[in-house]
């Protein structure tokens, strides 16, 4: 297999198309690239002064250290941990924007937002101590929201959202490792000021550092999974499709991209008015408007609504490319800033809505809460207009969708597996992992990466595991890549999964009325919902009165790029799981932190990074790494 | 002249030693690194994301976007602005920690310290708007130190300490330009966030929120000045020495590094008590404890009491090659970890202080304020067995110090200046500045870069700026440039200054009874202590009706190097300062990013970066700019 030949026929096909009209998308802008710096791919470069750029010589020819005297271990953990709190920023941004949206409705001064699921505004209120009786919903709303603004500034008590979701040996773990986060914009201050120059040189002070830094990241992922809740709904079991094929020719075709809920949330509401839509209709819209998602914004909108999902973040400018897009709207993370480009070439209106995140050749339409159905009838409406030039111009869709079964929040989860126990949802999991129907779950995470195959990673390795009868969980863009691919198809449990898992599954669907099992991955949200496998892994702990290092859970990245997913993949490790990486991240430069991350950390926190390129060895490595906690747990072991 | 030669015969003689004794320094180590990455000097090498590094080829025959389709205007915006946040996360690390020490102060919980300088405590609050009636200290340092710490915070309200110490002009300007700093923390990981991959595409966009973050550094430096008076006083002249010759062979010579006076004052307090002095001398120091400060640190101690300066930052390592450093006290910030090494080498005893800067190969002597002399005394007490060891062992001390008076805080200026006219202390600068006699006012700041022949910048700069009657301020290693080099001297004015500096000078150092005139350049302080300078401009600028934009004022950093000078330089061009950069920073991938900087951004905010590597045609360009103010203000202008 070529590394960078993409898995899906309808990915292959558009690249097809651009290479005959001669577009250049990120496949052509990553072979430009090559060959990339060795020197940045293995984190011994550093740029933190401006006495450098310094490089240190990996082969020991050269210099071993850089101007002011930091060696590779010093220069590789810098790096590291200030891209792990470039994505402590970018989701805890994410969940302060949520925050002020919850403070808003509390406020009134939202009309077009309110609290949907009270129920969990509740829960979340109560697990925080904060007071719940007799407070109607606009004052806990506010309260919540303040105690969600509280967690950004430096303070004296840890943060809320760390150690009220964690287990209490995870707590104390962090407690003694120092890592505790006491404020999240705070710890992220402190990361930069202590990679400056002449600040911290010690790796080992630093990777600690770097992860608390990660565990402000995990407060601010399940900050914005709960506030999101809150505002718009937990997510249920939902069918829709995926896949290129959700363009239709004749509607006014809508992509929402990007990560927040906010805009995609109004954008879809808004999209559903009988008005907007005899406006579509009136200029020649017979299919209507039809909505779709990327990135994480179409997890979102999949999640709560059912939106189909037409691709993910590597694969972003393809469906402009069938010349069908009349508006891509976003906001912001993982937005490529080529999309100006291929959207001016193809008629279509790519709208930017955030003043922090602007696009040259954009246009742009500051969102703002106070307007915001305003303001997503006016983005509609250009959308519209778009579809008015566009009609009758000729299109190049791929037919092609995948069934899609999404929906999967913990609450879900929970609520499916009460239909066989009612009195202890988790007992049936339990007594599966035990008695070997299930070797084990394993949460397939992060990003799509341009330097490996598109979804090869996520979903040959995912085939392997459910084939042995591993639960897979999936976020993120993983999650749109089983979806592409026909993974969140409850089919493809018949074709794909071992006895017991699809045993399990099957008497899972059957309890909850599906004639049918569940899909063999549970798509369980965005990337920011990474809390919810989380809370799934806290909650059986709890129950097994273990720690979450004692589980057989492990973690995967088979295609990660972002900053975040560093981010999200050192708590995953600080957590305690095993955390597969399916790129070798920019590390190697240094022995000891390569060590540190793959081996001794096991010894802190249970969890290390298990680095692998190969899916197949991936998942051979994934599935022993589930065995060797199973016979750690005394339960029985299984070779493959 | 080679550019990486150093000026000062000290500092040769020292380099000589280290060749003799094969120890390498950083002069070693940057011509090793060359030649550094022309991607990374030219700010287009982007590593914010896992699928690069991307890199553009600035001769426009490889690669003109990255991976996600950023091109240099976006990349170098990007690096910029995040290079501009880790030193406003610097600076106000530092600040922080000034505030936690004055709550403590203020709790009781910090016995060694106290509020040094009431009056400015009342004066602080006074300008934030706290009550201050009836509010003994404690109570009063418990508002500030609380109202400091409410500016990390992101709050509704914009920053009080950007607020409240510019004219109304420039927080006009702020607010047009949306730059008004509204908590530190929040913009700090509000750029970090919009910097990840896929946010901020927009280079104008990326810049102003630059601008933003530089504003919160502003924030930052001037809380951290006015916290550091109140607790530890407010500078006044002062008489001191500086060079490699204030190492004293007989003395417990201990060199106080890095930049917050929080650990140095307490070391300074207690080397002085009789007990330990003993101790010194028991030891067989017959010449007690020499402290002396390098750095940041060095400022600190020189500008409150009269430490002697032994070095600057580059040449750290050279004062432990004497062999007569017996400790090396250190905090953070340009501390290099190359210490360590040269420390071994020669016996000296590197002690770090701070949990978040630990250097591998120190020792390490965690300080806290609750046991402050408690720490201070372990501390010395180091030095002093390790003097015991070095006793009698061959050292190699240059001679040379330069005199030095200091302790020029804004205060001092203006009590200085009240001796001229106590009514309106500024009038008489004012009238020297419009009669010509003082051509405009340059404030020379930053570090000292390797890049550049050590002290060369400033001081064939400055030297040339004296000459043309300019009157010139300096902070940070620019300050220590030149006392190491003979211009902090009252001799100075009458060996280099042109006759109306020299005239003005002198007028004001015989009525404040000195029988000569003050330094040619006075020093204002630390780099944070950059926002006495400013309050000196915002006088001026109030008293004559005018905004900064229009006042004959320049800054200069000659030989800058870290985050932090590119922090304080952008938020000097913010507040309407034509800024001078001697060495090329890392935008000119960008032709957009380096005419914004250098060109445009004069019409948004009067200031403007002029970058110029050779020191007389800076100084001629920072003349010409000078008096193209001086012309707009309908004042003399002079050709030189």
């Amino acid at each position: 297999m070529k590394t960078q030949e993409p898995l899906n026929p309808s990915v292959k096909e558009m690249l097809d198309v651009a290479k005959a009209a001669n577009v250049k998308t990120i496949w052509d802008r990553y072979q430009s690239q090559l060959p990339q710096c060795g020197f940045g791919e293995s984190g011994i470069c550093c740029r933190n002064c401006l006495q450098g750029p310094c490089r240190i010589d990996p082969f020991g020819d050269g210099p071993d250290v850089g101007v002011c005297g930091a060696g590779p271990d010093t220069i590789v953990a810098r790096n590291l941990i200030r891209s792990i709190v470039g994505g402590a920023a970018s989701h805890s941004g994410h969940a302060k924007h949520l925050a002020h949206v919850l403070k808003k409705v509390a406020k009134g001064t939202a009309p077009d937002f309110g609290v949907k699921e009270a129920s969990k505004l509740a829960a979340v209120a109560a697990r925080l101590g904060l007071p719940t009786e007799n407070r109607d919903i606009q004052e806990l709303a506010e309260d919540v929201a303040e105690a969600a603004l509280a967690e950004f500034s430096e303070r004296e008590t840890p943060n809320a959202w760390a150690v009220t979701t964690l287990t209490a040996g995870r707590v104390a773990k962090m407690k003694e490792l120092k890592v505790t986060p006491h404020g999240i914009d705070s710890i992220i201050a402190e990361i930069l000021h202590r990679t400056t120059l002449g600040v911290d040189a010690d790796p080992v002070n630093l990777l600690l550092g770097g992860i608390k830094g990660a565990m402000a990241d995990y407060t601010g992922c399940h900050l914005g999974t709960d506030l999101a809740d809150i505002l718009f709904g937990i997510p249920t079991p939902v069918v829709s499709e995926a896949n290129m094929g959700v363009i239709k020719k004749d509607a006014v075709n809508i992509a929402l991209h990007g990560h927040n809920p906010v805009l995609s949330e109004m954008i879809v509401a808004t999209a559903r008015e009988p008005e907007i839509l005899a406006e579509a209709r009136a200029a020649g819209a017979e299919q209507g408007i039809s909505l779709m998602g990327i990135c994480c914004t179409g997890n979102e909108v999949l999640m709560r609504h059912g939106v189909p999902t037409v691709t993910t973040a590597i694969s972003q400018e393809l469906p402009i490319l069938t010349g069908a897009i009349d508006a891509m709207i976003v906001d912001y993370q993982c937005v490529y800033p080529s999309l100006a480009n291929v959207a001016e070439c193809f008629g279509t209106r790519l709208i930017t809505t955030m003043d922090m995140a602007k696009i040259p050749g954009a246009t742009h339409v500051e969102f703002n809460e106070e307007q915001a159905g305003e303001k997503a009838r006016e983005i509609i409406r250009m959308a519209i207009t778009a579809f008015k030039r566009r009609r009758n111009k000729p299109v190049h869709i791929p037919q092609a969708t995948s069934k899609v079964v999404g929906g999967f929040s913990t609450e879900a989860i929970v609520a499916a597996l009460a239909k066989l126990n009612a009195d202890d949802p988790l007992q049936p999991l339990v007594d599966n992992i035990v008695n070997g129907n299930i070797q084990g779950v394993v949460l397939f995470a992060g990003c799509s990466n341009i330097k490996v195959g598109h979804d090869q990673g996520f979903v040959n390795i995912a085939k392997e595991l459910i084939k042995r009868n591993v639960l897979v969980l999936a976020t993120g863009c993983g999650a749109g890549a089983f979806a592409r691919n026909g993974l969140l198809d409850p089919q493809a449990t018949l074709d794909y999964a071992g006895d017991g898992l699809k045993a399990v599954l099957t008497a899972i669907g059957e309890a909850n009325g599906l004639n049918g099992p569940l899909p063999p991955i549970l798509h369980m949200g965005s990337c920011v919902d990474n809390s919810r496998p989380v809370d799934i892994a806290v909650a059986l702990a709890n129950k097994l009165k273990v720690d979450i290092p004692q589980l057989p859970v492990v973690a995967s990245a088979p295609e990660y790029k972002t900053e975040k997913a560093l981010a999200i993949g050192t708590w995953a490790v600080t957590l305690g799981l095993p955390t597969h990486l399916g790129l070798v991240p920019p590390v190697i430069g240094s022995k000891l932190v390569t060590r540190v991350l793959t081996q001794d950390i096991k010894e802190l926190t249970g969890g290390y990074f298990i680095v692998e390129t190969d899916p197949m060895l991936a998942a051979e490595k994934i599935f022993a790494a589930l065995q060797e906690r199973r016979q750690n747990l005394n339960i029985g072991t299984r070779r493959w």
